[in-house]
């Protein structure tokens, strides 16, 4: 279920941040995968999208968004079907982190006479993936992609994916300042070098929304903002209120001796994410509300899951058994959106309470 | 990829367990939701099969398979859709665990006119669903169901699935008994009442394959033991050279400055299942293993997913980055196949260490 209601508050949110920090906003499409979400994030900005897998880009592109940044590192053998995309349209950019990799990409782009502009991925305290600001091979990549006029150095992007860990917002604002003053920093060497880098893109929803400031950043990408989550909710992204996604759901069973109730959602209709487990309030699997999106008196969440069976509990006192009869139905609200929308191939859309429509969306790679 | 000959070798096992057992095979495809490994599953079995979701059901119906026991229990919205499979020619078993639910399938049937055969689950130790063997009301269920002629009465179903937590194959034989002797025992109440019980159905991977004897059971139910993963191999189903299916991955970064390399699936290609973590030998999310299926020399485990990265370091000692150079594919082994096959709508075909086609598997609900 997709509450139309939520997401165009949610999209708002983030399309005025992007705008009172002077950036341009390139939402993150990894989460929605939709289209028709796609086209409403996009709606007032300047029209480019992030995608997380060429699925993704091959599904946007044929939906006519052609601006598509894919911010997951490019590997050599990955470059065929990137160049398809640049043939059939697309401007497309990708990123690496490696001087191999440039070479291979800017020799790719020689050989078969395709247009890529490639971002330089910069670790700015994640650890995951890209090189330090400061790392001695930084010129180096960026040398070897600028080899006009097919393969083009575009600029630096980052990703400070650990501002999930913090917990309050303080520490967000301490980590976006990092992020932003790393990629800055490392724009400014690839300057000092000679190249031009007109591009310095950061992003994460909660460094996106916490940032005090985004001096020498250029464009902001941000993805789960659009839907939000129980633990997006707990690092102080979104409130409970703000959730526009979640999972419609049956009560099948009542165990009164065992204190539970079963739900015909397990652990394929809302991933195994535990992402809360670490967050100052605990979901386990999901957090229950009413089948119109309504809290419930008491906490219940489901505290175990199958591959089709939820098991819920109430966090304190006795369940509702008589409030939730064996057929009624509950939505379940999810720990980490991103995971669990993946398991659907499409959002039934809820507007002012009413079912209003399906929405498609791609998976897979 | 799926490796054909290990799938082969697995149901080749199973089958030859029901028959020393003297019961027969209803495999579980909650696992492999493929017409083609079903179709393998059945061969030489009576053709029953087992299903965890009705869009599963009409899947394989659509395929020709009409002898379908939906193995979750059914709640009165879904039985129009249930009918629906009837009529198109399905010999459909539902399972339930309420008086109130089998007063509302036997009307429904007879409304209807659609015939529906019903087992009661009985809970035999997982503490999940289903009603205790002694429970005062099983006898009413059964009178509830018999119904003739549209709903039937057609015996009991239970599922063990605790003997996951069991970390000795003693403590799983003890599973299988308690497993075995609750269904019989139902049944046998049941039969005292006047009530027909042709069929007592039991069964996991693990309480299937070290049941000592399956007196009084007529059906075994099993899924995971086609294609195996690391949890299982961790509890005595299989051995690693079992595991037939395995997600084929690239290295994208090196960073030897912090001892890991990224490749380029993580949560969403592999799934966020940790049931390893409780196992006695934990693998992270996933083993990595050459891209022809072979072992590494040492350990390289994946200890940390995004969305579309993983991270693997060597379980001791330094990782090899030079045999596994940027481009290097691998694949990797799941912790819980049920949850990684879900990712995906193909099983590519490894036979004798070639690629030998693709077989379509069905997801969603």
């Amino acid at each position: 279920m997709l509450e139309t209601g939520r997401l165009d508050h949610n999209l708002g949110r983030m399309g005025e941040r992007a705008r009172a920090l002077g950036v341009r906003l390139r939402p993150h499409l990894k989460t929605a995968k939709s289209y028709d979400v796609a086209r409403l994030a996009t709606a007032g900005e300047f029209g480019g999208i992030t995608v997380s897998t060429l699925a993704e880009a091959e599904y946007f592109l044929a939906g006519g968004i052609t601006d598509l940044l894919y911010a997951v590192g490019i590997v050599p053998s990955k470059l065929p079907r990137a160049a398809r995309l640049v043939e059939a349209g697309a401007h497309l950019t990708l990123i690496l982190d490696s001087v191999e990799t440039a070479r291979a990409v800017a020799a790719f782009a020689d050989l078969r006479r395709v247009a890529f502009a490639v971002l330089i991925e910069i670790d700015t305290g994640e650890g995951r993936s890209g090189v330090l600001p400061e790392a001695a091979d930084l010129v180096e990549i960026g040398t070897a992609l600028e080899q006009p006029p097919y393969c083009r150095l575009q600029g630096v992007i980052t990703h400070a994916g650990h501002s999930y860990a913090a917990r309050d917002l303080e520490t967000v604002a301490r980590i976006a300042e990092a992020e932003r003053s790393g990629a800055v920093r490392a724009a400014e060497r690839l300057r000092a070098a000679g190249l031009s880098v007109p591009v310095v893109s950061v992003g994460s929803t909660p460094t996106a929304l916490h940032a005090r400031h985004l001096s020498g950043v250029t464009e902001l990408r941000a993805g789960v903002y659009m839907f939000g989550d129980l633990f997006q909710a707990q690092i102080g992204s979104c409130t409970l209120d703000d959730l526009a996604v979640s999972v419609l759901a049956t009560v099948t069973g009542h165990h009164r001796d065992a204190g539970h109730l079963l739900i015909d959602a397990g652990a394929l209709a809302l991933s195994k994410d535990r992402s809360t487990a670490d967050a100052p309030h605990d979901y386990g699997f999901g957090l229950l509300v009413h089948a119109d999106g309504t809290p419930f008196a008491q906490e219940l969440r489901i505290f175990k899951v199958y591959q089709e069976h939820g098991l819920v509990r109430a966090a304190d006192g006795a369940l509702p058994f008589d409030e939730l009869p064996i057929g009624a139905q509950v939505r379940v609200l999810p720990n980490h959106v991103c995971m669990t929308a993946a398991m659907y191939d499409r959002y039934h859309l809820v507007k002012n309470g009413a079912l209003a429509g399906e929405w498609t969306r791609t998976n897979g790679w």
